[in-house]
């Protein structure tokens, strides 16, 4: 028997409790259960987001189709949008708005780095005319997280009528993130990162301003066509309790479960407690002989470069045959990356874990080390973050 | 939020494949996809008792069912009885025994030794005449392990007809067992112990020479009374796949799943991987200033007696306050003892975090100690014990 781990930046493993509630007898979605369920689901999602009393959409569907849905709903057909990116899920947005015929400008950075924002300033003056900009706030393949709040503000000052629109899948209750005060106008998520639910699940929140957009585009000319994705339409439906297609119904069951243990530890303490697990994380990494890459951290993943002369699918396996799954490196990155990750279901024991894995691989794989090296420096940074709290 | 952890000898945490095979549609017990699910846990318990082929009853009871069930059906009225003990389930037996009104005689071993042969020895030869042996094979109140297959040897020499009857609550599938090479003829479990699921199930293997005890005494004045906990009439049903009342339906689906990751692994390996796991956190509580109580420990949970000046409900209830639940000292070792465990679903890793869990723990409670001894100890412990695998 080999006890299954799953740390990686999503899926996540998921708490019991959310399993148990997922595994309750079927409900139909048409009943006034189910639309009580729901309607607790979006409130509690609202006090997530930290937009309480916010429409929250809840769609069947990837963090993705939360993205699709948010764009398709607020820029209209083939205007200017503005789309940066420094790593994999970044260039997806670039993709996507290309694929739907925009204009697509861009900022990119180099994988490990931060969007700066004057590299966006610099692309606003020469796209004043941008109906948005679209960014990812956690960046999963680097484990970067952007400053949102900076190129927010940024984009407010260069181009007051863009609409700043946020990947926020591995960030929302992940990282600190408020919608309002940052003046965002989509924030879109998904289910199976620091929700700790399986994949199925989309998220959208939108602005005053976003859902004024939306409205005046409906039915114009200049809206995108949708259908299963149409937010005005699901809008109208989730005030009730309802969808306008068939929901997700035992995802739903467990996202409410799933709110209730987040919210009661609260949202700025679990934030707080995330940073310091990676922290952790990257400390002992770093112990053991790995480099961060980063630069400006984000909790969903410790993105670690190998020590010199080790593979990192090497370091994957062997953590796998100890039954732990991180992720490996995406695409350039594959074979000097490693992204274990504490976002989901985890806490410090966790760090600890996969602190005295990777330890246990880099020595298998030749890397000299002192025994406890890793979790020595992981228990101390986590006592030192204990201190400081 | 806090992550919790079930480090206990009992219950256990329990894997989820087998929480979401209980928490499959329930199905009729009366039913052929019932029937056959039945017979495959009962093939596979008895695979796990070594004893394949044999019949393995299911009851729906606990370990204490499971016993009073062997005994009453095979030791006839008012026979003797001789119990051994040197801790609180071996107490438990020497009080069942006596409420059915045998005449008891003991043998007990201070709490936290085990038991001697000898001594077994000696009170065979002032009681010739003893129907039955009762025994503890692993002692969770002391952590200790007593040499089953030794006292038995005794029996069969000192006093051929006595049946030797076993608690393997917290030791089938933790530690070798061997019913048929020890000559054993009562060997009853639980199902919340090494089985890895919750509490509810109880089983029973007989020998053929207590089989035939049971059918001498069927229907005649010798025979204790017994309805619910009938062995004669379960074996009739257990045999056709049914229980002669409603079984514990999602209790066995869970069973089933629950054998099949024990089997795969191989009951060997099982064996040896839990007294490894169990060494190890044995050293790091000795690491961490514990010291160890059982004379021949048991790999259902490692007995460690606080630093000095140290109180364990202290110790327990700074583990509980970082979500791990580990067990406490029973009676008069409640002020020393700590017994968390690796018993369950838990592998190397969980000893680490137990490890730096009680390290903090007494660190906390003022005993002085370098960050990292208990940990370090525990890997090096996992170090010495794979290498000599």
């Amino acid at each position: 028997m080999l006890k299954q781990r799953l740390l990686a930046p999503g899926p996540v493993d998921v708490p019991p409790a959310v399993l148990e509630a997922m595994a309750r007898p079927m409900m139909h979605h048409r009943t006034a259960p189910f639309k009580a369920l729901f309607l607790q689901a979006r409130e509690g999602l609202a006090s997530l987001a930290m937009v309480p009393g916010d429409d929250v959409l809840i769609l069947a569907g990837s963090g993705t189709a939360a993205v699709e849905a948010g764009v398709l709903a607020t820029v209209p057909r083939g205007a200017k949008v503005l789309a940066l990116h420094a790593g994999k899920f970044g260039a997806r947005w670039l993709e996507l708005t290309r694929a739907f015929g925009y204009q697509v400008a861009e900022v990119e950075a180099p994988w490990g780095k931060a969007l700066a924002p004057e590299a966006v300033a610099e692309a606003l003056r020469a796209h004043p005319d941008a109906a948005a900009v679209i960014t990812t706030h956690s960046e999963t393949s680097t484990g970067v997280l952007h400053d949102v709040a900076a190129i927010a503000a940024t984009v407010r000052r260069n181009a007051p009528d863009a609409l700043v629109l946020v990947d926020a899948v591995t960030s929302l209750a992940a990282t600190e993130l408020r919608p309002r005060e940052w003046d965002l106008d989509g924030v879109f998520s998904g289910s199976q990162k620091a929700l700790m639910l399986p994949p199925g699940l989309g998220f959208v929140w939108l602005s005053e301003r976003a859902w004024a957009r939306q409205e005046q585009l409906v039915g114009s000319s200049q809206a995108m066509p949708s259908y299963y994705l149409d937010l005005g339409r699901e809008r109208k439906q989730q005030r009730q309790g309802q969808t306008a297609f068939t929901p997700a119904v035992s995802l739903v069951a467990g996202l409410v479960v799933a709110l209730d243990l987040l919210l009661e530890e609260g949202v700025e303490a679990v934030w707080q407690r995330r940073t310091h697990l990676n922290d952790a994380l990257l400390a002992a990494g770093v112990a053991a002989g790995f480099e961060a890459l980063a630069e400006r951290p984000s909790p969903a993943a410790a993105a670690l470069l190998t020590p010199v002369g080790i593979a990192a699918p090497d370091v994957v396996r062997h953590l796998a045959q100890q039954g732990i799954t991180i992720a490996g490196g995406q695409d350039q990155l594959k074979p000097r990356l490693v992204r274990p990750s504490v976002v989901g279901y985890a806490d410090r024991f966790d760090v600890l874990t996969l602190a005295a894995a990777l330890e246990e691989a880099v020595r298998a794989l030749g890397h000299r080390l002192a025994v406890g090296s890793a979790t020595t420096a992981a228990l101390r940074a986590l006592q030192d973050e204990a201190r400081s709290a």
